[in-house]
């Protein structure tokens, strides 16, 4: 008998139909004269009940049948007499695919996050994490569906680079050499003509340059890959691998921008509460008792729009009215998460895009002003999490672009493909990058960026 | 006013009404009196043709109206009067937005394969370059919407890994350590303890081992990331860094994995083909004449299923009457790609799936037969492509893994982790891993896998 997945069997209302089914055995209870198993196979948080008479099977099948051990159960579809669930089982056969020992970590009772991360190979299991990876695949969906509804098309930018000057971060080197024997040149500097690129590479950081290279081209483009700091942050904000969406469109100005970023993220978020309706409770319920209702709220709010400048004035009058911040505030600092935080949920109570940051504070490829200042940067500041994208209109002039970069001292010598884009065709551009599992910290309302990555890449942590 | 993008104007009919495009620009011709500007603006393969009335503009800016200029352009919509396009632009208004002399590279001529690969930063802005990248995008949807619509979940496994027991190649080492002093432990061995990760570190070869994590936990996933080789191959047919989809279903046996692959690769080519017409047709004409017609030939055809054991009796008879290849066929051989090639477009004239091969010449995780000879292990045979897609049947028994394990020696210390899906509620399952430049190559006629990903990484090779 084809097997019906468990989302599907719930959906049904063909009473007296015999379904084959199959998973995993959350719980099995009951009397000696009827068993009640709860079966989840991962297409859904739910579980079916099977009801099991429990005479009609051999005892060794029913012994077998323990939290954890997959099973295949063809049964009968009733209406469910109990409450919490439309159908159910009635069991007329049951083969045990695999067994599940006493031993196995996933027992009823509920664990620690931390407990859970160590058997990351296992936690998928668990409805909370079931939950999160549903959602994570959601929002992959909305976001390719979201670009591809509007005429964007997907680049995938290189993962190992040769060019590091975007300065984002400390990078992971990338090498074929043998450690053992290093050549070195007559100044002792380790010769990387052997090396497999003939050069020093390293992982991206971020794949905004050469996204560049593909809205000039193609007009409109989005990376969605992972990038890399080596940063040694022991934090729930940071890992050393994570996913990063980066749309660059040509002809878009910061008010485009800013129109593009607003329209995206509140697309995913309404495409989570369409999508993702069981799961999203189920976090409501048990991780973020306010989580549905700050999606909605996100959703029926226009974002603030603020320069920087105005937004130090607020928290300097906050301050001024006795509000304590960690970090100092004063013009041409560069915000702290408390700072954004106050701004978003206790100024304005709603997302804020604060831009035309000071020039100091961001990186050298961003528009310059009039005023030789600020630049035509833009961050999404959201509730809870802080700055969720950034991003900026490019500087399309060749010869204010090489201005800031003699001026930041920035190596360019392999940066001549990037450069010619301002020499040849130059057009208007802007972007920004959105950290995916920021994202879905936002959505699920977890607290730990470990806990929305299956398997988080942390300092002295690449298990799996 | 607003920018229209090209491919939408050129489905308008609303003659009479100005609208504004930008773009850049292809080429200028003319008399003194009319110009005809060629105008892309990537979001199309096709030109919108812009009719300008010479005297009525400024010489200085037709002068800067040349191949590559970047320029915005105000135009009546005209029904179009010359052959080639059904609507034209009658220019009203011109503004420069990017200047381009004539040392731009993409001049008119043509230009060899080579010449672009070396300006890979411009080469999208050409008309092979820019199919290429936008059937690109479109393959990456269809494989999304394929899996999302059939119930999967988009898995992201990750990048670095400190497991190297698939041995599907030669792997980077990802490190943050001082090679200038690198410490050493009594035995003299690199002391990894201070590396980032706490050990020695890789870029993965493949996401199937967390991937078959994934299965067993939500049902059916899929991944869709980079992954690498550093293999010193300078072929037409190798990258050190590719993008690779990895579905893992479980519950589904060896004809579930055979028949979803065949379902999967039609649907990525039927989208193609739904989707993609003007570029197909463009790289039918002037790259590969059979294109269209072998994208077709794959739809209509059923894929031949055949055993290992009877494609080498094949092979076998072919040489017994005179056909030569250049590696011998023989029972347990390796098949090269002329024998492939050979049972696809020479004996059987349709896509073959290849099954039951040689144990010894297959991975340690791939379920046994009971002839304990074969495994179920299958390959896609493509036209032209050979090997398109690689998968199989996993071993699920816990003892008959570990004794694979332990035959071929495979170090499993880091791969506790792995181990313990068969160890609590071990269910059948399958997988398969399908090359995405490969998908790209047979999609769009191109011949060398550099030129179906935007910034190719080789030996010696990290530019841009």
């Amino acid at each position: 008998m084809e097997r019906t997945k468990i989302v599907d069997v719930l959906q049904r209302t063909d009473y007296g139909t015999v379904v084959n089914v199959k998973g995993w055995v959350r719980t099995r209870r009951g009397s000696k004269a009827v068993n009640f198993i709860a079966l989840n196979d991962g297409s859904t948080i739910k579980n079916i009940q099977i009801v099991v008479d429990v005479e009609k099977f051999d005892d060794a099948i029913i012994k077998d049948i323990t939290t954890g051990a997959c099973i295949s159960v063809d049964g009968e579809l009733v209406q469910s007499q109990g409450k919490g669930q439309s159908v159910e089982l009635q069991c007329r056969n049951i083969e045990i695919l695999g067994v599940c020992g006493a031993d196995y970590p996933l027992q009823k009772k509920g664990h620690t996050m931390e407990f859970l991360r160590e058997h990351a190979n296992l936690r998928m299991r668990t409805n909370t994490f079931g939950a999160v990876f549903r959602i994570r695949h959601n929002m992959a969906m909305a976001i390719h569906c979201y670009f591809h509804e509007h005429g964007f098309f997907y680049l995938n930018t290189p993962i190992i680079t040769a060019s590091d000057c975007e300065g984002a971060g400390q990078m992971f080197q990338v090498t074929t050499k043998n450690l053992y024997d290093l050549k070195k040149d007559e100044d002792g500097k380790i010769d990387y003509s052997d090396d497999f690129f003939g050069k020093q590479a390293s992982l991206t950081v971020s794949g905004q340059l050469e996204g560049e290279l593909g809205a000039t081209a193609l007009g409109a483009i989005y990376t969605f890959g992972p990038t890399f700091r080596a940063e040694n942050s022991n934090t729930p904000r940071h890992l050393a691998e994570f996913w990063m969406i980066e749309p660059e469109v040509a002809f878009n100005d910061i008010t485009d921008n800013m129109n593009l970023a607003e329209d995206f993220i509140k697309y995913c978020i309404r495409w989570a509460l369409d999508n993702c309706a069981d799961d999203l409770e189920f976090l409501n319920q048990f991780v973020d008792k306010q989580l549905i209702e700050r999606l909605h709220f996100v959703l029926e709010h226009d974002f603030v729009r603020l320069a920087y400048t105005e937004g130090i004035k607020i928290l300097e009058e906050a301050v001024q009215n006795g509000h304590k911040f960690e970090f100092p505030v004063y013009w041409g600092a560069d915000l702290a998460s408390e700072h954004e935080r106050y701004l978003v949920e206790q100024h304005f109570k709603r997302p804020v895009i604060l831009t035309d940051y000071p020039k100091e504070i961001k990186a050298f490829y961003m528009k310059m002003n009039d005023d030789n200042k600020t630049v035509r940067a833009m961050d999404v500041l959201f509730p809870q999490i802080g700055e969720i994208i950034g991003g900026s209109e490019r500087e399309a002039d060749y010869d204010k672009l090489m201005g800031r970069i003699e001026e930041l001292n920035i190596p360019m010598k392999d940066m001549w493909w990037y450069l010619e884009t301002r020499k040849w065709g130059s057009c208007p551009h802007s972007g920004f990058g959105l950290g995916f599992e920021r994202l879905i910290l936002f959505v699920t309302g977890m607290q730990n960026i470990r806990d929305v990555i299956p398997f988080p890449r942390t300092p002295k942590n690449a298990e799996f």
